[in-house]
């Protein structure tokens, strides 16, 4: 009841953890739309210096307690398998009201591991931009990031109404389109629309004859780009979301031996009919 | 001996069969590259005139045997299964010297087919320029899609050398980087940096819940942007080059599989060793 009241509308002070791509570009967004404080917390003290001198941050420290003690909102920008232990440990130095949030590409894994073990006054609710780059690092980092991006945010029942309304509100303010959706669910989709995709781009990628790479064209370049991502960043998605992935392998694995079949039985009206499942689908997607 | 002396460069008649997004920009780049007299020859006579009446044509008949009737170099833009029929349908209507060329995806089927049923003073050599897009129709034609793209053209030992350098001459001239290769070998490179990537956006695409589209980003729309080539004249690549395509196939199953026992595994070591791989080959191509 009262915690409602204790929040803070516009948030004045956000600390964001972990300045790369994400991290820098959520601090500049929040800076171009209204007047807030970024606190930024890092492990590198040169590059957060270096952030600063930009004026991507306001402020910046190593050291996560003080980073986060004054912040109404605090954004997690780290790999999603530190997400949780960080909300964890930066949870006590809050104040109370204090949202916190993070950006990673799953959910459940984290929303589970973080429930029921805050401090009273300090909510957490998950957050996904559906925003980013093959490019890393806070020199990459761009104020419009999300602009008109989805951002799928994932309360459960239990969450707390008004850090949910905090959080939609901040994306919101930052020029996303906010989707709601279970933590489990949003986990299964994007099985499909993002961990699926990004690891055949590596099998594609690395089945390529390194001597053939001259005879490649944008078609190849475009359907490997995603093989270009942080293995160590990726694993981590994968091992976070295995259930799903595996699933959404399965069903790639099936279309996949129907072209095959088609193919080896030489039955082109078949191989035609999958392209033009293909097509369908693809055509109704922008470019 | 004495054909090559009959070789006329600079090409002063051009004929394009098929006036696409290919044939279309076929014309445009060597109307841009010198004064030659551009012919168009197709099947719709009303798309024909509206070419004609952009500049991207000089003149147009939906008849074969008269398009390319004054033509020094007859170039085919026509799907790959109609290409050698359509090339042996023009060659006894070709002045002595001509040499017909094409801008198919696959090579041997077309080269093996032509080779040996021409009349004397006719040559075919084998093209396909790395470019394109998954637009189609001469309304998106450009006189700059060669520039700086790799042309392959496919001699065999056999092929006449004099209208090997006219092929070679002319896109060079379009602004392309032409790489020879043997049509064997064209076919089996394609299969793996062209007709498989093709094959895996198609299936990607095709196993995408409708309702999740709103949940997609650019790594899913770059991924299966390929899909969204046309089924029938895929169908027909698919078909041309069906052996060479097999084996790139089982490749990809094989290194999937890997990933799929990594994954259920749980090896993140594993994991994170074959996306490193996938990043290795993928950073050296350009974006």
């Amino acid at each position: 009841m009262t915690e409602k009241s204790e929040r803070l509308h516009p948030v004045k002070t956000l600390a964001v953890v972990g300045v790369g791509l994400l991290g820098g570009s959520v601090a500049l967004a929040a800076k171009r739309a209204s007047a807030v404080r970024v606190v930024g917390v890092g492990r590198d003290a040169a590059a957060l210096e270096w952030a600063r001198g930009l004026g991507i941050l306001d402020e910046a420290t190593t050291v996560l307690g003080e980073g986060v003690r004054d912040a109404d909102l605090v954004v997690f920008c780290t790999p999603v398998d530190v997400v949780a232990g960080q909300v964890l440990s930066a949870a006590p130095h809050c104040r109370r009201g204090a949202v916190l949030t993070d950006v990673g590409s799953t959910k459940a894994a984290i929303v589970d591991a973080v429930s029921d073990r805050l401090p009273p006054g300090v909510a957490f609710v998950g957050s996904h931009p559906l925003a980013g780059s093959e490019k890393q690092g806070a020199d990459h980092a761009r104020a419009d990031l999300f602009h008109r991006q989805v951002v799928i945010v994932t309360p459960r029942a239990t969450t707390d109404k008004g850090a949910l309304d905090c959080v939609v509100r901040f994306w919101t303010e930052l020029g996303a389109r906010v989707v709601q959706l279970d933590p489990e669910a949003h986990d299964r989709a994007l099985a499909l629309t993002s961990h699926l995709p990004h690891l055949v781009a590596s099998a594609l990628a690395g089945v390529l004859p390194p001597e053939l790479a001259h005879l490649t064209a944008t078609g190849f370049r475009d359907t490997t780009r995603l093989a270009a991502g942080d293995p160590r960043m990726w694993g981590a998605i994968f091992e976070a979301n295995r259930d799903a992935v595996l699933a959404a392998f399965d069903r790639l694995t099936a279309q996949l031996a129907r072209f095959r079949n088609a193919l080896a039985a030489n039955d082109r009206a078949a191989v035609e009919r999958l392209l033009g499942e293909g097509k369908d689908i693809r055509d109704r997607l922008s470019r």
